[in-house]
């Protein structure tokens, strides 16, 4: 295995050089292309290289990882390995001498069907974006303080259902149950939801496991999350508005998630960390971060293909390793497949809001083309990009959903 | 197969017939012994029945389930397949023809020590007992209206940790994390949970998978849920009021939840079926039970050894058969090993309250020995009995947990 190079190089691949999916983008999916099975692939340009037949020519200790069904086996594997291989990656895709090698492997990205990347364990979401729990508090409970008086000290969230988190391009149907319609005197009704929102947010998976009561400090971060995916936590505004007193979303969000087909590696977000934009009151200890801990991740909500939001995730109160590390406190041990998000991603600018709950201020103020809550038929796009090591922006892989209607 | 028997017969394994565990139980669970790899056994009286072999020896169709490390390949086989099955075992183990190929596959019960019964998918919990939410309102928000206004239309749940779910006799390390003493003016601190409570409940195990955007009607509960199992759901009590709001229990719950080694499938429960206490206003469309829903099951909590409660599950207000068409009224898809428990059993009487929150009120009225919460070496142990097809009582497998300090 050849070591990495300090001097970034651009990918012989062409059209990947300069492009947001060269060398320093490298994300990893599952694909599969014609009647094949299901196998690892790496995003390079508009490619996705095929990397199980190319590691076993090479004799690659990991070689078995990728030619399983999901990304579990290579994640498993640890921070270390995860190194290697994403140094004998850049050393195929970068070196002319293993073209001959390489090319032949490689799967035009059309012909390349994306599959759900991992088995989700467990699912947990969090509400780390300070302007998006202010809007909410603000919008739900206009009478009150808009933040509850733990927000400010830990990082609040909630476990979802593992089992719904789906691939990017899974239909999105719309869901039924109890919903009390706004003004109601009258108790609840059973009937499809009419605020259907999306929440745009990124999601850590966890590559390396922990035995039961384990905590895991901020430190440990990059040691056991192994990536980053696009998440839209579709939610049901009048399903969850009634339900979620005192226990918590659970219908209202249980229907769909969807995530991106790519997971972005973390070392390739390197060049994206930043500070945060401050703490205050001053965390406890074990949540306290020594280096910069926020992601410098720039996210696009699309409706029907034109924008309406531009949410900064630069803009977090709570950190993923901070996240991790409450998630942890108490000593729930991890799985590899468990994945945390990061809850709505909103800046301080009405057009950087990442919700429709927010960007229509509950549905009062409709924005775009008249627009308050979700329409059968309607499609949302999250799209990210961040600053890669080769000095332009990596893309993080799209998040797409089309709206069914209730059945 | 031999057909299932009209006629009720003891079993002719020595201790057995007339015992908590004749064949009108025969519960399933995953065992090893000495270093043999882990296996699906049946109880049966003081033995726990090898099932693999005997099926192997018959060429059962289903043998291969036995051989398996969870019950999950057993769950999802379907109704019919677990009745066969149930019918073959009862012939295997109440004829006396079979007794020579039968015997030698019988493993005292001391000689089995039993693993994870089942892969857990998702874990929901509910809030199903009246008496138990009205309780905790009170406890919790003595100002306020003991139910929410939601808890009489919907059985209220959230999504808890599948991945800390563990077999009885798990120790139980004592939680840290942020919590709010009482009293306290000064914010959260640091520490390790001063109010460690348990919660004795059911819990119904989804043998039978759907496909997302499938609803199933609490008519076809039975065609979905494989077995019950008693349930401890640990719960921090200092840590859960200081981060639950608004979006539910988190780390306070989830450093663990034990479940009993043995499933007792549904069938067995079938002569403990009751009609439920009654549900006022009338339940929408979508939660109407049309067949007695409720279970006429007998919870006993013991703290080092003494009986400290005795929870009846008839008293429920809300039945399984409604958890679960709830749970998937919004197209939530099932997956084998989906895990929901009932929430907190407690009766009309202090005596009957499945929780020491309960017991103690709130910590305020001290109970047996001056108790309130748990302290370091407590073991608490969960039993349960219903009445079975044989006229006698059925036993539910053991719950057990012993308390350690706080790392």
């Amino acid at each position: 295995m050849n070591s990495p190079k300090n001097r970034p190089q651009n990918s012989w691949v062409p059209g990947a050089a300069g492009s947001s999916y060269d060398v320093d983008n490298l994300p990893y999916g599952v694909f599969t292309r014609d009647e094949e099975p299901p196998r690892v692939g790496v995003r390079i340009g508009d490619f996705v290289l095929d990397v199980a037949p190319v590691a076993a020519g090479e004799m690659l200790d990991s070689a078995h990882v990728f030619e399983a069904t999901s990304l579990n086996p290579l994640m498993g594997l640890g921070r270390p390995a995860w190194h290697s291989v994403r140094s004998w990656l850049v050393s195929l895709l970068t070196e002319e001498t293993e073209r001959d090698l390489v090319e032949p492997n490689l799967v035009p990205v059309g012909d390349a069907q994306l599959q759900m990347p991992f088995e989700v364990a467990d699912y947990v979401d969090f509400y780390c974006s300070l302007q998006h729990a202010t809007n909410v508090g603000r919008i739900f409970r206009p009478d009150q303080e808009a933040l509850k008086p733990n927000w400010r000290y830990l990082p609040v969230g909630y476990h979802g259902r593992a089992g719904t988190v789906v691939v990017s391009g899974t239909p999105v149907q719309r869901p039924s149950g109890q919903r009390v319609s706004t003004g109601s005197t009258t108790g609840p009704t059973y009937g499809s939801s009419e605020r259907l929102d999306i929440e745009a947010e990124l999601g850590f998976v966890v590559g390396v496991s922990t035995e039961l009561g384990t905590q895991v400090p901020t430190s440990a971060f990059a040691d056991h999350v192994f990536g980053v995916t696009l998440l839209n936590d579709w939610s049901a505004r009048d399903i969850q508005s009634w339900e979620y007193v005192p226990l918590g979303p659970f219908l209202g969000k249980s229907f769909a998630t969807t995530v991106s087909g790519w997971v972005t590696p973390l070392e390739a977000l390197e060049a994206a960390r930043v500070e945060l934009p401050g703490q205050d009151p001053e965390p406890l200890h074990y949540l306290k971060v020594d280096e910069p801990a926020g992601y410098d991740v720039d996210l696009e909500v699309l409706l029907n293909g034109d924008v309406v939001s531009r949410p900064p995730y630069s803009a977090m109160y709570w950190s993923a390793a901070q996240m991790l590390a409450h998630l942890t406190v108490n000593g729930a041990s991890l799985r590899t497949g468990d994945l945390f998000a990061s809850g709505t991603v909103s800046g301080d600018e009405p057009a950087q809001r990442g919700s429709f709950l927010e960007l229509s201020w509950g549905g009062e103020e409709p924005f775009g083309d008249g627009r308050t809550f979700l329409r059968d038929g309607d499609e949302v796009t999250l799209r990210a990009s961040a600053p890669g090591a080769l000095g332009g922006r990596i893309a993080l892989g799209e998040v797409t959903g089309r709206i069914e209607p209730a059945r």
